[in-house]
């Protein structure tokens, strides 16, 4: 852990700036919230007025208070949050929680006062979380320096940190009615220093702590957010919350891939990268937050479901085929010694239904039998109210079973009234329960899911040797781009060439004369498109003529093209026409790079043509590239699955793709400069591929 | 309501047949039930054994049970229910619930039993519910037949109908914990008379009952389903969790269409026409439920959100954006008053941030400046325990607002122990709470989609006059199907063309010289075809040429198209060739027709070639169409919504599109005899479209 973070996690002593005796007061509130929480090391209060406070001396200034205290926890009014930043400095703190409000978020007067904070801040080397947040909170240490109202989060291994304080508040309470515990909990406010990148690891250490859970609006620096998480989910579970989806692909952009990119997109490949879980919704993250906390991961994603009755396990099974789960394959000896238990009309197929009248005994035998199967990877627990037992017993029947199990079991335990004494005995086991099958399933998956990516934490970036960054540098710096920072045409294949990406010889004509030159040069068919830097859609303005067999069809095309352009776009810049080779018959697929402002080079691959925006099939993932996010990408796209042949289409070759898109990701991760690279189409032949058009669009 | 299910729901007296007086006993369970129900009519106990219960006599037999009784409930061993069933026979009971398990859902044997009774019931024309069923419940008459362990659910205006007696259980138990009481409640059961069809309209007949929701495993008859559910869900809105999904999509069949209906297709067309929301989980369903029964629907789909914190604000916006809802643009003058009673900095742009100070006063201000404006369809509040009030506080101050406003709002109480109160205040008054803004979303988003729904619940099917059904009956009368039940191309066509479906006109030739002289009469260039029952997909075996452009072309192809073919498929039965003029450029559809065994014809629409296995992009409505259907095929695919024009796409004729999916689907509807017609591609020019390519396969 960084040092200078040490005292938030692990203080000395803690001092209030702001300690209140009216109750109403959060001061009050922080204060006693630090004294009941337990803390072991020195708390010491301070206020200008003075006076005591739970026995204790209020202190009137925070430099005449006995030490030992290396975390100030500042709860003054935000136009005294400087003042006392300062004193804090002066009396050796170097670690201060700004609990106040009235900073950034409050407009531009109050972002005034935070850059004065910050300024003090940087003065004496002090570290700040917040403004404008609840606080930091361990159950383990213990120590709470919130100051939400009583009862804090009972103690757990899930950790939380939070760009929302309102969240926090309702995440303890809800935690509590929803029988899981809390380890950490982060409250980052404003940030105007630590970030959620920064306290990642740091929470991440303790070792109460199973499982991460975030709230995010967004993350301070992408690349750093992806390393840090990185290096996180490679031990423990990272879930994150993303929100402000609603506010963002509203960029104006030049390219298919920059209109398509948006950040949620590269929110979603950086979370692939970095192995964290993207959770849809809240209860989704702390439903999935307990399963990985309280289950060992299963080593598949096979699974038996074990049922009083048909419908649940109906709804069962549709579930876990929604997730992308199977129902085991029972095996005839597991099949048989179900059967010896059950009545004749049970089923022992999975799901294993073992009718209404199953005791606890036979809840526990069947688990028992089903955990034992080695097509099974996981186990998913029925247990509507049972007509002849109490659904207490049947918890207790299985408990010690669940606790001692190598595989996951999760328990979708149906009711509220009837199954109370169940959930709080399988709560306090730490047997993970739901209301329904459904909710049951999703978390089933999430396990299967992070069973397959912590084998893939190592990944490395895939990297060709065989390219030439020098003689792209030579082109960028030698290159005149349009006013949009569209490069020619010539230095656009250049680049492609040097990181041995197959594109098509293009050569430029101004007559319909040369036109025909270039064409015999290329040989025929060839390909005319109109050469204007104004015209990045050739084909919208009728600038594009195909299958030109002969010169005679070169020079006739050449006046109609032209007067087609001239009919469309008067004002734009013609600087003539280029000619090219058709390229054989293939698959067209697009490719495309561009630079994301919070997460940097984002590869983009899908269906090429009209269909790329139309049908949005298209993927993304963070360059350079690995293994699996050239395999995600394909597989996520009808576009890459059906390079595989699909009925009558052909094969295309698929290792030539996947090589280019390595090496598409490895030029845009080695040139920032370079805002869009966009290959569209790619012609995917059966052996090899050919960049049939490309546009390559520099930083101005 | 048909007469002879009415002792069900409103009967004068109820014998309880298999009363006992052992408390572990499901006939003392269903025995007390009843009593405590507090049913008003005549309660019988029947035992052979006699005695006594609560104080009345058990009567040996039913026969000699006084009256009046018009339903038997019967919970005698499934081999002694025949002969009670002929005993209610004899003592003139029509109507009886078989709560008895041991039949067809245990296997052979127990069939047979049910076989049996269904032949008592037949013979003295009694109307049975079950067997293996819980029973039916209302707590407004009140009457409770069920042996379920107390307590039963509260009175409530969610009725539910289902295919799992275990689920009714759950459920029951799981409504009085979620705070939304049942109407009415039928456990069907095996279903071995009476159906969830003909139980539909007498459960959402009682005035008491305001939602519908059904636990569904499949339906009995679809179209019968369907009309009935239609009838419904003009008063009152019906919600479906239809299971099953898991089983369903194994069929083996010979098109494209066939292959992509499947039956979860065929019930989400049989949904959507008649106006049944589908849910996805079993929360889902009630979550819905509570929120149909308690909200007045919206005029529009623009939601304002109040908070008083930004983090859950900004899930909030998400969460409505991923449900096709919009955040409302507040007028100037709804944001003035706004302005007006918050602190400065405060956001008053939707969602309107009221900060943490946020006073009951606050809120209820706030909320009902929200209401007056025109541009607000629907209010969304989120309240997280508030620092400064209690939540109960503000749920107070807000009680009175909602309960008189003619707009639906929903609060998104967040947290647990701290909201409790306030959870049962809102509960108290009817108004809708959930625990997280993306479940307040969603229940926003079904009452938006009701809205727009009950206004097309009157919608008639389209139908054309211009079609002419006696040519059809005669081409199919004296058609010579293939083996597989595939009708000639020139069978094919003539039907087509009998409905107004323009398909190209097509010649056979058996030699090269046949073609060129067909290719003469239909002018060039044209397509040449193999013409085999055997081979319905032609260009997998280099059946197909295209564009031959004169004769010698035409007679040189041929020799080169019967070689392909024979090498690809040696076995197959050859009768030549098909010439037909290539058809002009244009977009390519696929439009299919299915006969479905469930709901009868059903009308596909998707992006034709490969595509539309590959990727999909199909939808599926029942026939005859209406013109939501039309616009629902064309809305929910690529192909369709590309009709339209897109880039550089030229638009095509949509109208000719929607008439040949009308004329389609009167076609499949007028003959279920035509299991499969498909039309891949229908060819969409800029004025009209035609059939390049059509199947049909009838009924052997």
């Amino acid at each position: 852990m960084d040092e200078t973070l040490k005292p938030f996690f692990a203080p000395k002593g803690v001092a209030v700036l702001g300690a209140s005796h009216h109750p109403e007061k959060l001061g009050y509130g922080l204060a006693r919230n630090l004294l009941m929480s337990d803390y072991q090391g020195a708390i010491r209060y301070v206020n200008p007025k003075g006076g005591e406070l739970f026995g204790q001396t209020i202190y009137r200034n925070i430099e005449e208070t006995p030490g030992p205290v290396d975390l100030a926890v500042l709860l003054v009014p935000a136009e005294a949050v400087a003042e006392s930043l300062e004193a804090c400095g002066r009396a050796g703190i170097r670690a201060a929680i700004l609990a106040s409000g009235g900073f950034s978020e409050v407009g531009a007067a109050g972002a005034l006062l935070e850059e004065e904070c910050k300024a003090v801040a940087a003065k004496w080397g002090i570290r700040m979380v917040g403004p404008n947040c609840i606080g930091i909170l361990d159950t383990h240490l213990p120590l709470d320096t919130t100051f939400l109202p009583p009862p804090g989060p009972p103690p757990g291994s899930v950790a939380f940190i939070s760009h929302s304080g309102a969240i926090c508040a309702a995440v303890i309470d809800w935690a509590r009615g929803q029988g899981f515990g809390l380890s950490r909990l982060v409250s980052l406010g404003n940030q105007a220093d630590v970030t959620e990148t920064d306290v990642l690891g740091p929470v991440a250490e303790d070792r109460h702590t199973r499982v991460v859970t975030m709230y995010l609006e967004g993350v301070s620096d992408g690349r750093k957010f992806v390393s840090a998480a990185r290096a996180v989910a490679k031990e423990k579970p990272v879930i994150a919350l993303k929100v402000g989806r609603y506010e963002s692909g509203q960029r104006a952009v030049a390219s298919h891939t920059g209109a398509l990119a948006g950040s949620e997109k590269a929110f979603n490949a950086a979370f692939r990268r970095a192995g964290v879980i993207r959770a849809e919704t809240s209860e989704e993250m702390f439903d999935w937050a307990r399963a990985l906390a309280w289950c060992p991961l299963p080593n598949g994603r096979r699974v038996a479901v074990l049922t009083n009755a048909g419908g649940p396990g109906v709804t069962a099974a549709d579930a876990l085929e929604s997730h992308k789960l199977s129902l085991a394959e029972l095996s005839d000896e597991t099949k048989a010694r179900l059967r010896e238990g059950l009545p004749p009309a049970a089923s022992v197929q999975n799901p294993v239904d073992m009718l209404a009248s199953a005791s606890p005994q036979h809840y526990a035998d069947c688990l028992r039998v089903l955990l034992a199967d080695e097509a099974v990877d996981a186990v998913m627990v029925i247990l509507p109210p049972p007509p002849m037992a109490t659904a207490a017993g049947v918890a207790n029947a299985m408990v010690p079973i669940i606790q001692t199990a190598k595989k996951p079991v999760i328990i979708a335990l149906m009711g509220e009234r009837l199954i109370q004494e169940a959930v709080e005995r399988l709560r306090a086991a730490h047997i993970v329960e739901y209301r329904f099958p459904e909710r049951a399933a999703s978390a089933l998956a999430v396990l299967a899911d992070r069973a397959e990516s912590v084998g893939r934490c190592d990944e490395d970036d895939l990297r060709r040797t065989d390219v030439d960054p020098e003689a792209v540098r030579k082109v960028l710096g030698q290159s005149l781009p349009t006013e949009q920072g569209f490069l020619g045409e010539g230095d656009t294949l250049a680049i492609l060439e040097a990181y041995g990406l197959p594109g098509l010889r293009l050569l430029k004509a101004t007559t319909a004369e040369e036109a025909a030159r270039a064409a015999e040069e290329t040989g025929y068919p060839v390909a005319m498109k109109i050469d204007s830097p104004d015209l990045p859609h050739k084909s919208d303005v009728g600038g594009v003529a195909l299958n030109l067999a002969n010169a005679d069809a070169v020079i006739a095309e050449y006046a109609a093209l032209m007067a087609r352009v001239k009919t469309a776009r008067p004002d734009a810049e013609i600087q003539g026409v280029t000619v090219q080779r058709m390229a054989p018959a293939g698959q067209e697929v697009i490719l495309g790079a561009v630079h994301d402002a919070q997460f940097g080079a984002l590869v983009m691959f899908g269906s090429g043509g009209i269909e790329v925006e139309g049908l949005g099939d298209v993927a993304f993932a963070l360059a350079p590239l690995t293994e699996t996010d050239c395999e995600h990408l394909l597989a996520a796209t009808w576009a890459g699955r059906k390079l595989a042949g699909f009925r009558s289409l052909a094969a295309a070759d698929r290792a030539a793709v996947k090589d280019a898109l390595v090496r598409l990701g490895q030029l845009a991760a080695d040139f920032p400069e370079i805002v869009e690279v966009e290959i569209n189409p790619l012609r995917v032949l059966g052996e090899g591929a050919v960049a049939v058009d490309v546009r390559v669009r520099i930083l101005q």
